[in-house]
C-alpha cells in the first residue's frame, strides 16, 4: 500500500509551525509496512486542495490529510473535501452533543464556531476524536482511501491510534518493510561510512543502507523490502549484527532508543542514582534524563549553577578556584561535582561548565569550549569539549556528550 | 516570486527525522517577499526526483532542494541534478582544498568519500559553505533558479543566509508580503476568535487571519499583500493593533518573540534576578530561560529537585509538609521557593511540583496535577494547574504557566 500524507495550512509555509506530524505518522505507517511516497505541504486554499487531490489520487491507495478543521474561519479543509467529493455538509448531532458534554466538563460555554465544526460530509465515515472537538473523516473512492485529520498533534495521534490504523492493519498483511536502525554517538557520518564501506557493497538490492546524522549522533537504518516478512526480518537482522559488531564503540542502542533512555536502563539495572551540576547547559541534561518516565527511580535532582555565586554558595565552588583558573575551567567542573556529591545522595554524576555563546569568548577561551566532569565521588574524570560557534548547538552537543560520558562510564568504556 | 521546497531523503519519509529546515527556509523567504507555493518531501530516487522537478519547474520560479549531498551512497540529489540539467560532473579542486584544510585543522584525515564530494555539476553557480564539506549549487535555467543545498540544518542555514538570501533580495523588491504576529497565552482558540469576529469580518480581502495554537499559546497571523509595502505595513498594522487592545489580557509578544525572551527582557528592565526550584519539570523552565543569550544577566540558577531528599536537603521542605501535604501540594511548592530565596541570591522565583505522569497518579491527584509558586520573598502566591495525561505536555504546558505566571507578577497582573 501507498501513502501520500498532505498537510494543509498557510501557517506551514510560511514557517511558523515546524510539521512534527507527518513524521510521527510516517513512523506509524511503515511499521504497519505502509509505504510513503511522498509528503506535502500545500496552502488554506480550495484550489491548493483540489489540484493536490488530483495528482496524489493517482499514484497513491491512501491519502492522508492533516489540519484545517479547526473551529476558526481559515480552516476550509472540510468544505474543500465536501466540494470534491460533490458531497453536501449535514448537521451531525452526536458530535454536538460530545463537544456539549467536554465544555460543559471543562466549565466553558461553546462558541457559535463549535456548531460549525459539527456539519460533516454526508459520505464520509467519521473517526472518532477523545481529544478535541473535530472527528475525523474518512472517504472511499474505488479501492482508494482518503482521511482527513484535525493538525493538532495529540488530536491527529488519538484519531490513527484509535481507529485508522487498526483498519490499515487489516489491509496490509501482504507485503512487509523491515527497518533496523543503529544509533551511535561520537563520530561522523563519513568515518562510519568508511568502516563499513565492504558490508555495504555486500548488501542485496532488496536492502538498503542510509545514514542519518543530528548533532553528535549518527542513525544508521537498513531497510529491507520483501513478501515474507520473517525471511526479510532475518536478513536485515544478520547485516545489521555484522554492523552493531564493527561500530561496537560507538553504538549505544538501536531503533527509537535514546541515549537518555539507554542512560536510565543502566542507572535502573546497575541500581545507581545520578544527578547534574549544570552552568552552561542551563538544565538541559537534567531535562533529558527526566523527559524518561519513571526516571525518578534513578534521579535525585540538579543544581543549575549558572552564576558564579550559585557555584560557590551552593555547590562548595572555592572563590580561589573561581578566580584563577575560572568558572569554564577543569578546576572548577571537578569541584562542582564533588560540591554535587556533597548535598544530592548520589552515586554518579555530572558537573558542565562552558561558553555557550554567543557572547562571553575570550582568546583562550573561545566560544564553545565547554568542560565536562563525571563519574562517582572517589573517581572523577573530565573532559574538554571544543563545540561550536552556536549557542542553541552547544548546548545540546554537550547534552549528548555529558550523557554518553556517564553511559560509557557506567558500563566501563570510559 | 512563487517558491516551492522540496526536501529530499528517505529519512523524512519513514518519519525518522522532522524536518525543521523547510519552516525555518519558509520564514526567511517569506520575509523577503518570497511566497512558498509548496513543500514537498520525496526520496531519495531518481524518478522521484526528476518527475517532482517536472511537475515544480511548472509553476515555481524558485525551487529550494535540500537533502541527499551527504559523502554516503544513499546521497543521490548532485547526480540527479546533473542527469536532469544534462551536465556533467567534473573535479572542483578549490573544494577539495577546502575540504583538506578543514580535516587538518580538526586533526582528521579525509576519507575516499570526502573526495567523491568535489565533483560538481559543470554549469552550477556554487554557494560556499563554510559549516560543511558541501557548497551549495545554483542552476539557472530560463528565468527560473534551482538550488540545491545540504540538508544539514546549520549549513542549509549559512548557505542561504551568505549567498542565497542576498541574492534573491535583490530579486524580490517589486511586491510586499506583510506579517504581524500576535503571541497570546492562556485562552484558547475559538474563544480568542470569538472575541475579535467583529474584527475579522472587517478585514479587506487582501488581509488574512490566521489562528497557529500550541500548547497553552496561540498566534493570531494577519498577513497582508499587495505592491506597496509600507501601504500594507500600515494597514496591517492598524489591524494589528486592534485585535493587541482587543486581546491584551492574554497578549504577551509579537512576532518571532518568546515568552522566555519576554520575561528576559522584563528582568534586564526591572534589574531583577531569577532562579527555579523545580520538581516535574526537571529543568525544563531553568532551560527556556537560560536558551535566551546573555540570561546570566538575570537567571542565577536552579534547583531541579526530583527527590523528596533533594527537598528536604536542599531547598529545606520541612519533612512534615511532605508527610502531611504530599510533595505535590501548595504548601510544598510554596516550602521549596521560599527555600530558594534562602539559598540563591534571587529576587523573583517559580517552583513547581507535580504529577507529569504517566504514572504517579492517585484519585486525589490524578496525573497532570501541578503546583506552582512563584512571586518574591515576600510576596509568594501559588497557582493550580489542571494539565492533561500525558508526560511530556504537561511538562511543557507547566513551563508555560510557570513563565506567564512571573512574567504577569512583573507587570503586575497577578
Amino acid at each position: 500500500m501507498n501513502a501520500t500524507i498532505i498537510t494543509i495550512g498557510d501557517e506551514l509555509l510560511i514557517g511558523q509551525v515546524i510539521d512534527t506530524n507527518s513524521a510521527w505518522m510516517s513512523d506509524k505507517l511503515n511499521e504497519i509496512g505502509v509505504d510513503i511516497q511522498e509528503k506535502v505541504s500545500i496552502s488554506d486554499s480550495f484550489e491548493a486542495i483540489h489540484s493536490t487531490l488530483d495528482r496524489v489520487l493517482e499514484k497513491s491507495d491512501l491519502i492522508l490529510i492533516t489540519g484545517g478543521l479547526g473551529p476558526t474561519k481559515d480552516d476550509i479543509t472540510k468544505k474543500a473535501l465536501a466540494d470534491y467529493f460533490m458531497t453536501d455538509l449535514v448537521f451531525h448531532q452526536p458530535t454536538w452533543d460530545r463537544i456539549q458534554r467536554l465544555f460543559s466538563k471543562w466549565g466553558r460555554s461553546t462558541t457559535k464556531a463549535h456548531k460549525q465544526q459539527c456539519f460533516m460530509p454526508r459520505d464520509a465515515e467519521l473517526l472518532r476524536n477523545k481529544m478535541g472537538t473535530a472527528p475525523g473523516m474518512l472517504f472511499y473512492r474505488g479501492h482508494k482511501m482518503i482521511v482527513s485529520m484535525p493538525g493538532v498533534p495529540y488530536e491527529m495521534k488519538f484519531i490513527m491510534s484509535d481507529s485508522l490504523l487498526p483498519l490499515l492493519m487489516e489491509k496490509t498483511k501482504e507485503s512487509a518493510i523491515v527497518h533496523y536502525t543503529i544509533r551511535t554517538v561520537g563520530e561522523g557520518e563519513s568515518r562510519l561510512s568508511a568502516q563499513i564501506e565492504d558490508i555495504e557493497e555486500q548488501l542485496p538490492a532488496h536492502i538498503k543502507l542510509a545514514f542519518l546524522p543530528s548533532l553528535g549522533q549518527v542513525r544508521i537504518r537498513l531497510t529491507g523490502r520483501g513478501k515474507i516478512k520473517e525471511k526479510i526480518k532475518q536478513e536485515v537482522l544478520q547485516y545489521g549484527s555484522i554492523i552493531d559488531e564493527r561500530l561496537s564503540q560507538f553504538v549505544f542502542g538501536h531503533h527509537h532508543e535514546t541515549l537518555e533512555e539507554v542512560l536510565g536502563t543502566l542507572c535502573r539495572n546497575q541500581k545507581v542514582t545520578i544527578g547534574t551540576a549544570e552552568s552552561c547547559t542551563g538544565g538541559a541534561i537534567a531535562q533529558k534524563i527526566t523527559s524518561i518516565p519513571g526516571s525518578s527511580d534513578y534521579f535525585h535532582g540538579s543544581v543549575v549553577a549558572y552564576s558564579n555565586q550559585v557555584k560557590e554558595q551552593v555547590l562548595q565552588v572555592s572563590e580561589k578556584t573561581l578566580l584563577q583558573y575560572g568558572a569554564v575551567s577543569e578546576e572548577t567542573v571537578i569541584e562542582m561535582l564533588s560540591g554535587l556529591f556533597k548535598i544530592l545522595p548520589i552515586d554518579v554524576g555530572i558537573a558542565v561548565s562552558g561558553i555557550a555563546g554567543p557572547g562571553g569568548g575570550t582568546k583562550d577561551k573561545p566560544v564553545g569550549t565547554i568542560w565536562i566532569a563525571y563519574g562517582s565521588k572517589n573517581n572523577i574524570r573530565t573532559y574538554l569539549l571544543q563545540a561550536t560557534k552556536d549557542r542553541a548547538k552547544n548546548i545540546q552537543y554537550t547534552t549528548v556528550y555529558a550523557l554518553n560520558l556517564i553511559r560509557k562510564f557506567l558500563i566501563g568504556l570510559e
